[in-house]
């Protein structure tokens, strides 16, 4: 059998969430995290959830979550984030929350008997402004002792600020830790943010893992002269060297990587940085991904080698630091299993890949067995108002999550996870 | 014989000159065009030259003259700037100005008799900061028509406005311009603001020609796209294209231009410039300087269409516009012969050499025979606190400056400045 969902139900659900913090001036969300529209859509969500009859409760670090079913059994948790970036776009998380309890809401229907629990969750600060995946992490009790305390947002004000200014206790944060194995599974239903699946023409993604990430500082010193009294044979121009190093790092990652490799420079400063000046410095991040850590690495040395033999040809001065490393996260091979079963017998043509952006199910596999879906994004934008994915694409995501998270839930279910 | 001067009053009037704008914080001299300190400085090298017993005047465009000799004859000009870029160096400018007085002074002690007057001169905004060489321009009469009453400063203050306030009336402009034949010659110090005579061990250059500067404003355009979702062979970076260009100018130069080609990115924007984010534009200029002007132009066509090529290449949109084109300009040969031979007769090792920084003696040009000289610049700074120039350096330059103005200016001259 299929479980049903309604499909009008879920894009009127979505459509109530993206009426908080719509901006038409833009066409884009502004929902950060702990402000006021994010606080606002938290509260309907929490409400809406009520209403179906959930038992609703919000833990210390603002995540929302809906339970329906036996108290006794480890949980399935579904959901997502309703924060966004500023101007985001209408899709990531907020459809991942709507399909989560529009999971409840198509089980219920259908009189399905629970043997688990599930579990609707809205985290808190997904996209990061406080620098982690707060939300889950607290969740997964995986924040670094102290952190919470002493970050800052990029315009530097204090987490535990804007914590209290939404009402909650920064020093409260270690009271949302889940218990372990009160969660039998998290399941996350999100849009790709990448054109994989557009292009390859499928509904839907079965992420296997997400991608590891090394963020490198990269520092050019040359001198910075006078454009035109300066022969060319005679400077030391911090750009060339750049130029250098990034013309040649696409070949770094097609002659060294693999198929889930990526390098990217999308942070570039010069110093003086004026038109009629020889630039003295020049400053890059590099960003190194890749689902295989070994790979990883190898990429991250690889490319700050690259930097300085190019900086040394041209008798400029290289400084590479690494700012920081997330590990891949391999997401669990049993739930990964199931979505591909589930796929099969419902006729959904689902491919298996890997997670390119973060996601707070890399962040709960430190809890329990979590799982991974994606719906396509039309030309890969995310994060801005164009985002988007067509409906039928969603209904499809939504099928397999339903009956995935069905399968895990309800008494019948075969699968293996533990 | 050989004129002397005074190398300890030379030195006083420089410091003289520099109490004015100084920033005892950064080091550096701060006399933008008709600003306070602008204006100031030229009220009292005014009043220095009058305690000199020289007829001074202030023109329209605020250039400041002092006369000395007889009413009917063409003047030997010989002058410099008072401005400086903002937190400038001790010597751009003030060197020549001091230094053009200094020859007033040591030709009057020689007791040498005036067959031509001199007149120093110290021209306004000759760093641009309203986009051109206000003074020298006006002087030479080639403000192009209506610019003076709409250019602004980097600010968006009206060169109108600041003339205002600083007493001048902008629609006096062309008032200005002195008659043709009225000046015999024009005659320059200056630093250098490059590496080459250091390089090269020389006192003194001897400029035969003023590079010409092509701007070429580039903007590639790609896809801005999520860098860990997106893999590498679907993205359109705009940043590899610019670094590709970047890389593979220096090549350009070097296998197409000559001795005197200079190619420089000094200015590079991209779009969103951030880290995790596929850039999605960049945008640069691209500096081209000969002292050949069919040369500097077959440069700039060859460096767009380099970037034409690495964009194709790339599935990214390419486009470029030339927003500014100043040719290259001669210097006066019989100026440039006549230093010369004043140099080997004075036991002078000068260097002849194109100039690569603009100077009023290129505006002056149009006016009348034209010559330019050089002192080091340590390290070929300029613009910047840290410029520097030894002193014996100062007075090798000095020597031969007060000994060709003598030559040009005297009974005796045997010069065929025309």
């Amino acid at each position: 059998m299929s479980i049903q969902f309604d499909s009008d139900r879920l894009a009127r659900l979505l459509g109530e969430i993206n009426a908080f913090g719509h901006d038409p001036a833009t066409g884009g969300y502004d929902r950060p995290a702990f402000g006021e529209a994010d606080m606002a859509v938290r509260a309907f969500f929490r409400a809406a959830m009520a209403a179906d009859g959930l038992a609703t409760r919000m833990d210390a670090a603002g995540n929302v979550f809906g339970r329906l079913g036996p108290a006794d059994a480890p949980a399935v948790m579904v959901g997502s984030h309703l924060d966004t970036v500023p101007c985001g776009g209408a899709f990531d998380g907020a459809l991942g929350c709507a399909a989560a309890l529009e999971c409840v809401r198509s089980i219920r229907d259908a009189g399905l008997p629970l043997a688990h629990p599930i579990e609707v969750v809205a985290t808190a600060d997904e996209e990061g402004r406080f620098g982690g995946m707060l939300g889950s992490q607290a969740i997964a009790g995986a924040l670094p002792a102290g952190w919470a305390h002493g970050t800052t947002d990029a315009e530097g004000i204090r987490l535990a600020d804007a914590m209290a200014a939404a009402g909650l206790d920064v020093a409260a944060l270690p009271s949302a830790a889940r218990a372990p194995g009160s969660v039998r599974a998290f399941v996350e239903l999100h849009i790709e943010q990448g054109p994989v699946l557009e292009a390859a023409g499928r509904a839907v993604g079965i992420a296997t893992a997400v991608s590891g990430c090394t963020v490198i500082d990269v520092a050019i010193t040359g001198a910075a002269n006078h454009s035109g009294t300066t022969p060319m044979d005679m400077r030391r121009d911090a750009f060339v060297g750049l130029a250098r190093l990034g013309a040649a790092l696409p070949d770094l990652a097609r002659e060294r990587g693999g198929p889930d490799s990526r390098l990217t420079i999308g942070h570039v400063a010069l110093v003086p940085n004026a038109a009629h000046t020889i630039p003295g410095e020049a400053h890059c991040t590099i960003i190194v991904r890749d689902i295989d850590a070994a790979l990883m690495d190898a990429l991250a040395e690889a490319a700050i080698g690259l930097g300085a033999r190019v900086c040394a040809d041209l008798g400029l001065a290289h400084a590479a630091r690494i700012r920081s490393r997330l590990a891949p996260v391999g997401l669990d091979p049993a739930l990964t299993a199931l979505f591909a079963a589930e796929a099969a017998r419902l006729g959904i043509d689902a491919l298996t890949m890997p997670s390119g952006a973060g996601h707070d199910a890399q962040t709960m596999a430190r809890l329990a067995p979590s799982g991974l879906l994606f719906v396509p994004s039309r030309r890969g934008i995310s994060h801005a108002p164009d985002e988007f994915t067509a409906w039928p694409d969603i209904e499809r995501g939504m099928t397999l999550l339903v009956n995935a998270v069905g399968a895990l839930a309800t008494a019948g279910s075969q699968s293996n996870i533990k």
